[in-house]
């Protein structure tokens, strides 16, 4: 379901050459012998995840579809991003909102958090809180907001109204959740947050939205089975790992992942987070950069195409769209645009993209990576999810850095705390 | 109303050395005898620039506002952007939205283009189609849609709902205009797209959208008239602008542009096509990547902490919140979080601010430059505009590129006309 090809990538190096560390690597993956073998539960998890846990989560998003107008996701980072961008891609960006998925928690901005209440205050509202330990600030201080808001508009009834996706037993939310009998998912201990898409976390709001999370765990399925076998010639996650680490031998220190859908563009924020998170450690990594083409040809197109020579483009094509168009001809053509009359929009966006491929390629020099990806399709997300969590272990192991934590992400916090005053 | 502080940014040359290059390349732009000198209609705009056609502008828009629900815009690059980052950051990203601003013909998109006809079909539409030629494809495929819809709604009436800004004279979309006598608004001959949201291209939206475009303009003179003296120890645009040509001296090819706030992200996206197009040229320029934190700590922070020296960043702060709210206290206190009772959400953002300032730059050792904006409103968004277009100048002609073309975004263009049978 994910097609990957490298002609035009410049590769210096020859993809195969890496078969021996990749294979070893893969083992210890599959094993749990790798580095940051605490955090591979998502590894197996299209085997393992918990199916009665499963359905109640299609039994609650049901419940909460019926009960509210705006359904308000509490969490930061993998916490809110792959939700997001789950529900963009698949939905698109204009479908019918009913109901309208907010999302809050993942900023400090007193004038955004105020802006959600205010948006939310006369509409029916239910709540998603999302924090393993419960004490992630961004997530607690709107939380309170929300929680305040909750009791006392809803009463008695706010809880039938507030699920808490937290640790199975312990830490501040589960506290609070058992208290006032808020219904609870669990984060599994072995998944980190840039892979919990697939897990409740992702799952429940996913659901609320009216997309069908069994084709998503399908599409995770399907990419478990296709990845199983470590070969190059037939994995194309770990290929793509591999011409990634090729890539920045060469020099290319900066990758851009491109899209020709603007509803792929969270996917992008989301892939981010689970590349740059992953790699960025021991002044190592390449930084993860992000466009949506046509339209930012006409922002970023020009220094791509003769700036300075410092990305990699990988092109993520969609093989279907959602929806096409059938372009309409006009009997004045005073618009000049009759050449294109009874062509399909998408066509005319795979032309635009091919053009490109050729003016940044051939013309700019500049490497270019293509996956294609079927379509927006639910099955398809999971399918990609699972398909990126191997490249990326593969590619980060390959550096030998340990591609399940992020010691960095704690030093503004620790900071961040002292200025509080937090004890 | 806008400061500079460049003590966290390691600089490794002295900003003042530049005093004698940036004195003459600034009477050579004031006196339009700089590279792309056709081009820099935008430097004297705030004394020149059309009174009638902006008391029209303010005319049209209260009447569009009347008229209809959801105000579409069509257009790409420069003549949608910067209107959306401006109504973003002025209005929030959740403030009342009557009427809806939606944004078309940056894309060829099937499923974005299909939801969004879908989506206003029942709606009350005024539509502000924008192309100086009238041949940007992108703009000119949507726009054929949009006035099928429109005449076959609106019969007659749909001229009274359709603006056209455009070429004063020429091209094919003056021509339609004229022929089914649409208003028209007129896009400067020497005023290039990555400038124009001071003309009616940005303006009419933005007024539309319900923004003083008088405070826009007086924020515009008012930095015209800070950035009257060269000197570099009172003119923060080109300091900046030296700032950014140092770190590319030491090896930074990538500058993130930072913001502790989610409806900034657009500007952000204005800023990258301003920079990236007016600089990326020659196998020169620094790429230009942005990050809204908090949010983005959570996802591309461990990179930026620990992983590869690529990037610098530039953190946009912004002095005063549009909204603030009073952190509560709560009596069981359970979340853990009284700590903050009675504090200001706004200063919490401002900890978190300084907690990531102290570790990137000391712990991280990532230069960091810090340009501080009075507030989120209309006289700010015009001053930091004018400041940004003279910093981009200036540091464009530092590298002795012409800020003002876009040769590159050509390339694509021949091709794809190529490859869909255009003759």
């Amino acid at each position: 379901m994910i097609k990957l090809e490298t002609k035009h990538a410049f590769l210096k190096e020859n993809v195969k050459d890496y078969q021996e560390s990749v294979d070893r690597l893969h083992q210890q993956l599959m094993n749990k012998e790798c580095l940051g073998n605490d955090y591979v539960g998502w590894v197996e998890w299209p085997n393992t995840y918990d199916q009665e846990e499963f359905a109640r989560i299609k039994q609650t998003a049901a419940r909460m579809r019926e009960m509210c107008d705006v359904f308000v996701v509490c969490g930061i980072g993998g916490s809110y991003l792959g939700a997001r961008a789950a529900i963009e891609m698949i939905n698109g960006l204009y479908a019918n909102k009913k109901p309208e998925i907010i999302f809050i928690g993942n900023t400090f901005s007193s004038t955004y958090i105020a802006q959600v209440m205010e948006y939310i205050k006369d509409k029916e509202v239910c709540v998603n809180v999302i924090s393993k330990s419960g004490t992630t600030t961004e997530t607690s201080l709107a939380f309170r907001l929300l929680k305040q808001f909750m009791d006392e508009k809803y009463k008695e009834q706010a809880k039938e109204r507030i699920v808490a996706t937290t640790d199975k037993a312990r830490g501040v939310l589960k506290a609070v959740a058992d208290q006032e009998g808020y219904e609870t998912f669990v984060i599994p201990d072995d998944i980190g947050g840039r892979y919990s898409v697939i897990t409740p976390v992702g799952l429940l709001p996913i659901a609320v939205a009216g997309i069908d999370i069994d084709a998503i765990m399908s599409g995770l399925k399907k990419a478990y089975e296709d990845l199983a076998d470590s070969d190059l010639d037939h994995n194309a996650a770990y290929a793509y790992a591999v011409c990634r680490r090729i890539l920045q031998n060469q020099g290319y220190d900066v990758e851009m992942l491109v899209s020709y859908e603007l509803q792929m563009s969270m996917i992008a924020e989301w892939w981010k987070q689970l590349f740059g998170e992953s790699e960025g450690k021991e002044g190592k990594g390449i930084l993860p950069d992000s466009a949506t083409f046509s339209t930012d040809l006409h922002s970023l197109g020009q220094f791509v195409q003769e700036g300075k020579k410092v990305l990699f483009e990988t092109i993520l094509m969609i093989d279907r769209p959602t929806q096409d168009i059938t372009f309409p001809s006009d009997a004045q053509n005073l618009d000049q645009m009759n050449y294109l009359s009874g062509k399909s929009v998408d066509w005319v966006n795979k032309m635009a993209a091919q053009g490109t491929l050729e003016a940044h390629v051939n013309t700019g020099g500049v490497p270019n990576l293509i996956l294609t990806l079927k379509d927006m399709s639910a099955e398809s997300f999971g399918y990609m999810c699972y398909f990126f969590f191997r490249a990326c272990a593969m590619t980060v192991l390959l550096l030998d850095v340990n591609p399940f934590n992020q010691p960095g992400v704690e030093v503004y916090k620790k900071n961040m705390f002292r200025l509080l005053g937090k004890n």
